[in-house]
Order: structure tokens, then sequence, then C-alpha cells
């Protein structure tokens, strides 16, 4: 079943290899089907070399395996709370990218300095805050999963404008529309977040880029006026 | 028409990713041609897996498509500013190479440091200002090309001496006699971009290249006693 | 004799140029057969280009070579200190990797910052400091083993918990239950001393994991409760 | 003429960008030959590409081309003055690579560190000065090489126990017993000059190897006693 999206979830796996994303199995992609509501996953701590599409795992929001001989991902109950809170995404992306889990490790905010971050990110990009010890009591990955929202509640952000995440002393999580996309935003989120940090060792007064940038280049490319690429 | 032209833009193109300069389709090269007054350029948001020298779009300097079924860059403005107002120059890059967006974010202009900066660039990359809202709703991309005029004519630069600049919060605009030496210079300028923020971590007061310097490996290499190379 | 460990020995030595850990010969791999007491290990200063599996040395705890036309790796002593010291570990890796040899450079212990951290070391991995000139004269590599000894002994540090060290002014050793995990925890720690670096560089008030967090991922990975990974 | 050392220039020269130590033809490699007291490099300008074996150019002392159709590197005349001044040295290397560069640009001696360094320098690499106007005038290629000289005749320096050096603003040139070993220091220096900037930027205070381990890693690679590598 859904092998499509087995197949768009194997090469979105593959893909964080190739971009420089991931070392062995650090990360995982996930894809959603609004019509089964059921997502398919990359299998736990499995090495890319071995790995083939019959080897995704199908998972309902409840993180029931529907189909699969494999463990899903450690962290499915992550992706499985973000499914049902933000219904518009289609796809998750999780690393430990080196610079954006520097930022993750700092605790800070991504902030909007320049029009590669505004070309995709609507602000800021959050970093969410660590876990008390009763929540990773009471389930650590589905938890984690709930501070992302509360984060993006809080802050009253809108998953689609702002397609990612920090976790405090961990690493990114992106998203999108499908895996592809969120794979796109996990490679922006990281070069942004090496091109931030070399920003502030270069000027540490450097300023947030201009509202008026940011809005022009982030609705060039997304919304209703966008004019940028092809029809 | 053009076809030749159209061949060494797409392989200006290719060379961006092959050198490490852009991710995705985040750049775009165009070359000009001085007897029909169009110049070929990147279109639009295409992947440079999937582009062929067929897509390349040939545009006038009314930004009017003459020849080409896709829609030519977003920046195709920009270039037709820089051609009409630099008739030297023959070739244009833009990109969001890490280290030259690093310094394009900081809002500084890059200082000639070394001799990899002299033999290219004679003087200091200036830093262009960000756009007003005016500009900006009068239209981003021809604007931006003015406000890159508009530096060069107040710092009494002669473009072909300092191939380049940076858009404060943005990235490098390079640019040379044809399509492949501005995508040299956007070679150079990231190296020099690299080695100058290395060197200021670890001398803050790291001093300029002595004028004297900068003079002898700039002219051994331009101008006409230059001596490097063959015939 | 032991040609299945020769064989490993020499993948893992070839692991260590894929993974980016060094250049030239910088670098060397051992894993010990409890049976015999032997351990394999590379020839010292052979281009990895040329070396065949059956160039690997087997060599005794005492550093006796037992089968091998060529000399063994010049750090043979150290290894073979660590594999009396630590009978739980089977594989052994010293390289001079970028960042390791930074930290190393430094002089100091690289912080638990991060969960790449957690999920393989548990806690800080040390420096140990340098060797006095009467060590040096004794036996430099063979005292340099037991410094990494004193160090974990007076740390009250489990070797797999915590598996493996910085030399000060030199670089790292990591090791494993074998020739393989051992390059993964270079791989590791490489990362991390990485990711470490550039946090400080960001926050220099930047705090260290909360404990929960360390035991959550260390214990999701590690121990009886481990329920990351197919079983 | 010379067929066996054109051939040994030639593959030097290619090691450079296989080592990411240059782009484009930002680098050089010669060789000498003590029988006829002539030297082979590089041709100046040309691509990697197409570069032959045959193009390399045969100098006398003095820089009169004995054979070769194509003008010899610009850099020419400083390898003339070091192979002069230098009789133990056969082979030179001229690079720009990043890091050392960087160090050049700071104006800062390169000091050891760590054993990376120590292995293959014994003791600082120098920073050499600035050429005065007079000298830049007189012949600035061949005034390089007398100050680069000049360095190491003030500070009492062995050339083959310090095979390298920093020029102020400009970039490193190593050297060694061939081209080969030359190609080698040239990694080792970049290799150090990255190690040494990250510690800083950890530990400010980092101090110098101690004096008996730059001894002992030295010495067991270089000079009677070495113990390190095959016989």
């Amino acid at each position: 079943m859904l092998e499509q999206l087995k197949e768009e979830v194997f090469q979105a796996n593959l893909a964080l290899p190739k971009h420089g994303l991931i070392k062995y199995t650090w990360g995982n992609v996930s894809a959603y089907d609004p019509e089964t509501q059921y997502f398919v996953i990359k299998p736990s701590g499995v090495s890319y070399e071995e790995m083939t599409a019959a080897d995704m795992v199908v998972v309902d929001l409840d993180n029931k395996v529907i189909e699969g001989k494999m463990n899903p991902s450690s962290d499915t109950p992550t992706h499985a709370v973000l499914y049902k809170a933000f219904p518009e995404i289609g796809g998750i992306v999780h690393t430990h990218s080196t610079w954006a889990a520097a930022w993750a490790q700092s605790g800070l905010d991504v902030p909007a300095m320049g029009t590669t971050h505004a070309d995709t990110f609507y602000g800021s990009v959050p970093c969410a805050r660590f876990l008390s010890q009763y929540e990773i009591d009471e389930g650590y990955e589905h938890e984690t999963g709930s501070v992302i929202v509360e984060t993006f509640r809080e802050r009253e952000l809108k998953p689609l404008e702002v397609p990612g995440v920090l976790l405090h002393g961990h690493g990114p999580f992106t998203w999108g529309k499908d895996a592809h996309s969120a794979v796109m935003n996990a490679v922006v989120l990281e070069e942004v977040c090496k091109m931030n940090l070399l920003t502030r060792q270069l000027n540490s007064f450097a300023e947030e880029l201009p509202q008026r940038v940011l809005d022009k280049h982030y609705l060039r490319k997304h919304g209703a006026n966008a004019y940028y690429g092809q029809k």
C-alpha cells in the first residue's frame, strides 16, 4: 500500500546524506497521506546503503504500525503529533545537521538576517524549550511534538510560513507540503544557520533584515502574487 | 538565435553548483551580445539537472523576452540595468554563496587584505545599501540594479577594476568581460570573503594590503604591462 | 591467522579517509581477538592506496610482532595498554581529525552540549594531560596509554560509556566493542567537537545539556531498556 | 630533457587541486635537478585540465628558459632564489590555500600548538614581512625570494627543519627534498593553520606545545633515531 509515497519518502531520506545533512542514520523523513490518514516513515537505525523503498513503514496517527516488517523511526511519535496539529503539512524531516544543531545547542532563535532566509522562512525560526522531567517520563518523542506545537501556538506562527523549528540541545525539524519540500527547507535552514553565524562573527551588531525586504522576498516566491519560477 | 551565447550561458550556470557557489536554483548567469543588444539569461526556478542550453531565454534591455518558452530569471531587470550602465561588461553572475552572503548580511565592504583579492579586485568590494520602501514598490529588481550603479558612481569605481558588489542583506553580484570571467570573479569573491573573515578572527587588527602591493598584484595581471599567463 | 579480523581492521582503516578524518597516513585502527589475546593493527606510515588486508600486523599485548612483514603502527604500545586496561573494548582508532585536534590543542574537555553527543558519549569527553619528560623518556607511546587509563580511573569513567579521549596537544583516541564501532565513535566525536565549537561562538554562555536529557538520549540507545534501531 | 622530473612536477601540480589547496591556476610547483642545475616549473596561467607533462618549462637558476614553448610561472624568480640559497631542497610549492592565506593576511607566525605540526615543522612557521616599494620596483618575484631567505637567516632556521613560510598578505611557500614532499608539507601547513585558528577560538589562552613534546614528535619521524614508518 502507498507504494508511491514509500518511494517518495525513500528518495527524500536518501537526499539527506546527499545534501550533507546527516551522517550514518541520524535523521528521518516521513510523508502523510490525507486519504488514509497514515504516514510513511523511515525504519529506525537502518543504514542508507542497505535501505530500500520497501523497508519504509506505514503508521497511523496513533503510532500503530499498519504495514512494514521493521520498527519505525524512534521519532515517529513526534511526526504524528505534528501531522495532527498542522493539517496543512505533508512531509517532515529531522536531522542533526551541523550548523542548525549548533544553533539548537545555543538555545537561540535563528533571526531573518538575509534574503536566503526570507525566500523560505517568513520571520525567525524559533528554538523550542527543553522538555521537563515530567514530559520526558510521559513520553519523550510524543512530548517533543507537543512542545513544537506549543511554540507555534504561543508565537502565533503559521507552519507553512515558518516551516521549521529548532529543539534546544538537539537539532532541527523542518516540514513542507510534501517530503521533497521538507528536505529543501532543511537544506535552507542549515545554510541560513551557517550564514548567520558567520555574519555575527563579522559584525556582532549586524541588524536583521528590514521588514520591507523580508516581505518582498517572501511574497515574490509565496502567496497569490508570487512571480518567481515557471507557471 | 544566439546559439553560441546560449551554450556559454548554460555552461556558466552549470559552473555555479560545480564551484559550490549555489544550492538548488539560487543563482543566475547572463551574457550580453553587443551586436543585437540582447542578453541571454537562465530561466527562473528551473533545476540544473533538467535545464538545457535551449532553455536559456533571450531578452532585450527593456526586459522583453525576444526568444524562449520559459520565464527568464526573476532578477532579469537587475541584469538589464547593469548592461545599460556598464557597457564594458559582457557577463553577470548572481549567487547566494555562503561567505559572500555572510559579508552582505553584515553590511560591510570587503577590504583588500591579500593578493588573492588584489589579483582580481583593485580595491575594496563595496556593499550597496538596502532599498527604500519606495524603491521596492517601484520595481525591486530594477531598482536593485540602480542602487548598484549608484554605488559605483558615488565611489568612482570602474566596473572592470572592481568587478563585483555585495547587496546588503542579500548576496553578491559579479561581472566580467564575458560569462566565464563573471563566474571566475564570483569564485574569487567567495574565497576572499572566507579568507578575510578568518583573518579577522585571527587578528582583529590585521591591516589592509599596502597600496604598493595591491598595485603590483593587480597590474601584473591586468592592463598594458601585465605579464601573467601566456600571450 | 586472524584473516577475518585483518579484513575488518583493513576496512576500518579505509573508512577513516572516507569519513574525512585523516589525511595521508595520520591515523590507525586496531582490533583485539580475546581468544589469542593478540591484536591486529595497521602498518606504520603505509599509504592507504597501497595497503592491503595482508599488510595488517598481528601483535601481542607486549607489542611483539606475531605475524607480518612490516613494522606495526608507531602507536602500537598505546593500543596495547588500552586493551590490557579496558578488557571490554575490541577496537581502537587514533586520528588527527581537525575539530577534535583543535579541542585537544585547546586542552579542554568536550562538554555534552547536545543530543548528538548524548547518543554516544554519556558525559564529557576528557582531555588527558601532557606527558612529563620522564614519561616521554620511559616510552612515549606506552606512557600515552597509561595517561589515558589514569584519566579514566581518576574520573571514574567507564570506557564503553565514554568511548573516547583527547590527548592534550595531540588528537583523539576512540574505541568500541569492535573496530567498526570505534570508527563510528571517531566520526561522532569529530562532529560533536565541530558543533560545540560553533555553539560557543554563537553563545558563550550556552549551557550543557540538562542531565535528564543526557540520560534519556543515552539510555534510549544503550543499556537494558534501549529501544532505538531494530532488534 | 629531464622527462622524469617533468612528469613528477606535472603530477605534483595536479595534486594541488586534488588536495583542495588551489582553485583555477593559483599555485605552482617546481623541482630541481642538481646535476644540470636546472629546475622544472609549471607554465604561467595554464588550466590544470589542459596542462600536460610536456608543457612543463625547464629554467636555469638565472630564470632563463632552457626548454619549453610556454612562459614559466610568474613566480619563477622566487623559486630560483630559494634553490640557490637552500641547496638542500629539491622541490617548492606555492599556493593561496584558504587557511594558510588567512594566517598570511593576519601577519602572524604559525605557532607549534600540536603534534600534527610537530611531525613536520620543528617550531613556528614564520611570516615574512611585506616588500618595500624599492624591492617591488627592483623585481617583485626575485625580492620575494630574498625576503624569505632573509627571514630564515635572521631567525637561524634550517630550511628542511621548517620547510615552509608565509608571506604577509599573500600565502604560503613550502618545500622539501622533492616536489612530492613539498606538496605534502603544503597539505600539513594548511591543516595546521586550520587547527590552530580553531584552537584559538576555543581557548585564546591555549599554550604552545611543550618543547619536550615538540622534540619527541619531530625526532621520532626525522633524523638519525627516527622510528616512524618502514625501513
